[in-house]
């Protein structure tokens, strides 16, 4: 489990934001900064069950490395969670990071 | 202005997500994945008046070119309007650009 990013990071309207928190902040938007990321978290979103990664590789159009690289960074980001079923590993969305990512990207009340 | 990156990102959870759409939403992410940049977003959201880039080099412990290149960033993403005083640039948050963000890192109903 790696959930420092998830931890630390606070909203971009926080009163007070200080280095360490900015690294960890920006690190979420950094995990989101790829198309190939953007893909896999819509396609986990809108699937009612985890999604095996043998899923993935079609409707993305990448490679199984590829794939496979970018869901370790959304693991590591803390956004999914990763179950292992036999030979494949299958996908879901953290409901913290759900709401975590809701949060820090809110800056409603701070504009205009 | 550069309204492209706000104009066809959607959300993470959209029932359908072209390659397009995920590109553009990774770019509004993008602008984001770096620590400087979040603390910049961070002082113009609470600051009650638009902010001049000369308040930022001390705060932030960057140099003039860095904090220029991370404004120019923002306001290409149409995170920031950026507005002429005489010499200097003040920048805010554009209204638009803060909907958009919320609305496309809101993954809740989505999940889990």
């Amino acid at each position: 489990m790696t959930e420092t990013a998830i931890a630390c990071c606070v909203p971009l309207a926080a009163p007070k934001l200080d280095e360490d928190e900015a690294i960890a902040t920006a690190q979420l938007f950094k995990a989101l900064s790829d198309p190939g990321r953007v893909r896999i978290v819509n396609l986990v979103a809108t699937s009612d069950e985890p999604v095996c990664a043998c899923e993935l590789y079609e409707p993305l159009g990448l490679s199984q490395p590829t794939v496979s690289h970018h869901l370790r960074t959304l693991v590591d980001a803390g956004l999914l969670d990763r179950e292992q079923r036999g030979k494949w590993a299958y996908f879901s969305l953290r409901r913290d990071a759900v709401e975590k990512l809701a949060a820090v990207a809110d800056l409603k009340g701070a504009c205009c």
